[in-house]
């Protein structure tokens, strides 16, 4: 990591920002998907939100849990778990002067899978679909991890 | 995005640093409020936590879930959902060089809005009023996104 | 914070490199711990995982809740809410100039904290050794975050 200045090289840094900017969106894309579960099969978390579907006792069966709605916040929390590691992780190493080509196969793979992994998850298709998707995007973030930590380790 | 090392702009960047720090400030704060509502409402998920309240049985009956306390949890998960993409896609944007006040307008409406969202979330406040909370910080981190993506995409 | 690319200070950056790499692998650990569960006690939460095991009603019954997986998750979800804040303002602060003794000091009772946490969760220790846990890596971020919000604030 030697002058770090000098590290922040142009392309892998950009290369970076919008490969992260785009795995950004699609988590939030989950947000839109979990609002339209919730509208369409009326199945809501906080009695305020109930009030437009009517009162008092009518309103309160809606206030319930449905699969698909909780399908697609399993996704949700799946891709906090998953993109933050690869955000924090992600960012430090394209700070750490890797080859373009190869910080681009780390950043396009992982994408890539997890976009698969939300496919996977609310088609559904079956496994080991989810599995390899969420493996692939897990091994992306490791191989960065494993480079950082044998380039420059301060502990 | 042209030369990175040029286009950290300190006042932007500062100004980021601010606004991350003070909307982290309050994520934290829901971990005190769970914690609050957890010990005054005695609703607890792990057997170790009511050890203090009581022995084997007596015990037992304060392992259960509270509304408050989902409350609170659930404006925290919100939050997380919400503000990852914030410091995400907000760094790269603050180092993509942008005039100062409209930074300052994209930071000032998120942090504004996350912290409403809290107060709409907890009173509770009859809806809209969460949902339009929710829809201006969102709104504000894509809008970052698309000056991000339209200024510098590498793909 | 005056000029920012001076304060890019290769060690002090280098350390919170090295450290932020650490504790998100930990994170990252979380996942797996989860999986073996959900596997060794037979206990999931989509039907196309349960395929493996059976077909029809014979699968359903392995669609449940289980007390350990429950437990990692909920571990899971609290690195995510204490992590993200270390990450956000952890990088500020390691970029706002700070002494190296200092940062380390940060830096290493944050994640001594956090995989302590993890092991009074999972084994689980009595309290308050978990909580005692929480408490010391929440200190550590609130101490980060008030440097910075005193040596450079910008509203």
């Amino acid at each position: 990591m030697a002058e770090l200045t000098q590290l922040i090289d142009s392309e892998v840094f950009l290369a970076y920002a919008t490969y992260t900017t785009i795995v950004l969106l699609k988590m939030m894309l989950m947000s839109i998907i979990t609002a339209f579960f919730r509208m369409t099969r009326k199945a809501f978390s906080n009695p305020e939100d109930t009030a437009t579907f009517g009162k008092g006792e009518n309103a309160k069966k809606f206030l319930r849990s449905d699969p698909e709605v909780e399908r697609v916040r399993r996704g949700h929390l799946n891709d906090l778990e998953n993109i933050v590691p690869f955000i924090g992780i992600g960012l430090l190493y394209a700070l750490s002067g890797p080859a373009l080509s190869t910080a681009l196969l780390h950043f396009r793979i992982f994408v890539g899978a997890r976009i698969f992994h939300t496919i996977a998850y609310l088609t559904p298709l079956p496994q080991p679909s989810r599995g390899l998707a969420w493996l692939a995007g897990y091994a992306v973030t490791i191989s960065m991890a494993y480079r950082l930590l044998t380039t420059g380790l301060y502990l």
